[in-house]
């Protein structure tokens, strides 16, 4: 009988099978090889190089004031800091807030869970467009939901029409991130309202990501599907403190929802997480009295920095093909050999110094494709990391 | 077919199934009677009355000094961090890291959440103890386990027999508390010795949450069962900084985990917050120089207050039965009375000013119950909450 148990246990003791088919985070694989190559420029991870303004510290200082923030405060963030995003969504979003409510969140990764899991049960399916956002799709296979993956075109835009058929009876939510990641797309006004008119229509959530509203680059310009009439009872945005304001390591976002959910989504955090950290919503609430001029002055920079890019990248355009996408601080690279994504990946740190995020994070398996990021580093080493890309797809491709 | 599709959109538009499932987060609903009241004691919420010690704010100012910390940190944890609480794990509570990983959480309820995930599948089943801690029922709920209660002895104290016989095939985890949400109980450490055991014997996870380690009064001595030899691939132990260093607006805990579950949570981490925040991380470290110390005087400050709380209840012995548990900062009433204990407790708050977290959250439907927590205030407040208690309990009990 004992003999028995103890094999049992062997076989017991191992990890969830809905956490086996979650693929392995492609950031802290990508890390590792970095670790291993001294020197190398990483054009990977989506962060930007500047953090905080000044406002995000004083309001810090101030929360030490009063011993009471140290306390458990409100599961949907703290009163002052969801009153200044109600006046900002109001402001510079045109989302008016009858019908919803904002939470604030730990990040808009949270945001994203939080809706996944107050929309959908098991088997439920949630639509992706391709490439998607890695995180969303493991927070699908944690919570048990089907991702359906539809195309984008050449340039990375909508396939309305794909999403439409792709929509069945067990479709809850359909999935828009704009400016987007990881291509850099800017989604204009027009598929978004048609996005969310069919969502309207076939009575499934549209969730549409914001977090990199302030950047877009030439004529691109940002549009919040949720400021349309009609959206607030289906309509899901998600937000982030992370890129705009350089927050990233405090875990601050928020989310606005349709009224009907609210009482839902207080359940989760409460759960997961009590409270957003109070400390990190003081720092934002410090944050947005600097304002979006702030952010703005912020993504001009950038938008230097992603000219010098595009004009490297011109120069291989024949052996890599690449949309010049007006938003985010993302290209989509397209190289012209059948190596996978990963080895491509693997070899340009390795062999030429410089580390880009493989396709396959983001479903794209063949062909070949790359996400390239240009916010985190200084302009002049982004420029040698792109030179060392160039370099090393030169040699890569005409070799293999 | 318009109107057909018009009709469809209201039933889709919904929470989830799993949602509709999570009993509503009672802390909340007591807030709102507290507010109701002017001039109420709350009895409630499990928090202290104190803050972090000065070193976790001189942390957040060296915290500044780095602009690379505004960036993304690991998923499990900034390393020095992860350092010393493996130094405070093997010194304090005997747990040998072989074999395990220490990942840091925003805050133990996450940790709980991570464990979930990571052990169990839809319909799989853990085992919780009743009273429970309501947040993680919750939890199971929403990660679509079921939740498996077994009673406790009219001590609060485990029934380890009643545990072993409600293991079945489908049994991924035992939860135990100890000192414990909502009872006090601290249970010894033979107890918990055969619960890690009897998990060991029949292949299933040990999940004890020591949360409360350095709240033990009178005899009572906390035991780590995750310091068992032969514990180490099966047992998971959450810890938080909340109660013990007053850093509850924070978030940030952590949790000692079997190795050849590390990856997969942080798959959980990378997706659910991409990590714990690295200024509450940082609090955290300048925290543990302050050293549980800080942590252990506080807690005997707490024991007179207990005292104190004691001689008053044993005033009305007669018609509420209680249990003079020696750990955390609760204990868990029985009055003797057919009333809810949603019913009594907003009484007690809307006519004798006193506000206690009813029973049912707890998973105690009858006999009615009621958890008080004398964590939060100062002696004299709570001293004065429980005299209107007392109060309360003549008046209401007398009169139902």
């Amino acid at each position: 009988m004992r003999t028995e148990r103890k094999s049992r246990e062997h076989s017991a003791w191992n990890e969830s099978e809905r956490l086996k088919a979650v693929q392995a985070p492609v950031i802290p694989v990508v890390g590792d090889w970095l670790r291993q190559t001294p020197g190398a420029i990483s054009l990977g991870q989506g962060v930007v190089n500047y953090g905080p303004p000044p406002e995000a510290r004083e309001a810090v200082n101030k929360f030490f004031s009063d011993p009471e923030n140290h306390k458990y405060k409100p599961v949907q963030g703290i009163p002052e800091l969801r009153e200044a995003l109600a006046k900002k969504l109001s402001a510079e979003n045109g989302i008016p807030l009858g019908g919803r409510e904002v939470v604030v969140t730990a990040g808009a990764n949270m945001g994203f869970y939080n809706a996944l899991l107050v929309v959908t049960d098991p088997e439920d399916e949630i639509i992706l467009p391709v490439p998607f956002y890695f995180n969303y799709e493991m927070a699908a296979a944690m919570a048990n939901c089907r991702v359906v993956t539809v195309p984008t075109d050449e340039s990375h835009q909508l396939d309305v029409d794909a999403i439409e058929k792709a929509i069945t009876a067990r479709t809850k939510m359909v999935v828009t991130i704009s400016p987007n990641n990881p291509t850099g797309a800017v989604y204009p006004e027009e598929a978004l309202r048609e996005v969310n008119e069919l969502c309207a229509e076939r009575g499934v959530y549209h969730l549409h990501d914001e977090a990199y509203e302030y950047f877009t680059y030439s004529d691109a310009k940002h549009f919040s599907p949720a400021s349309r009439p009609g959206s607030e009872a289906h309509t899901i945005a998600l937000f982030s403190f992370s890129k705009s304001y350089g927050l990233a390591s405090w875990r601050v976002g928020y989310m606005v929802l349709p009224r009907h959910l609210f009482e839902a989504v207080r359940k989760i955090q409460d759960t997961i997480l009590i409270s957003p950290p109070v400390v990190s919503q003081h720092a934002a609430l410090g944050a947005l009295k600097a304002g979006p001029g702030y952010c703005r002055e912020r993504a001009a920079k950038l938008a230097g920095v992603r000219h010098r890019v595009l004009s490297e990248l011109r120069s291989v355009e024949a052996i890599c093909r690449l949309s010049e996408t007006e938003g985010a601080f993302y290209f989509f690279l397209r190289p012209e050999t059948r190596l996978s994504s990963a080895t491509l990946a693997e070899r340009l740190v390795r062999e030429h110094g410089v580390a880009l995020i493989p396709g396959s994070a983001f479903g794209v398996e063949a062909p070949c494709g790359l996400r390239l990021s240009y916010g985190a580093l200084d302009s002049g080493t982004v420029v040698e990391g792109v030179g060392r890309l160039v370099e090393g797809l030169r040699a890569i491709i005409r070799k293999s």
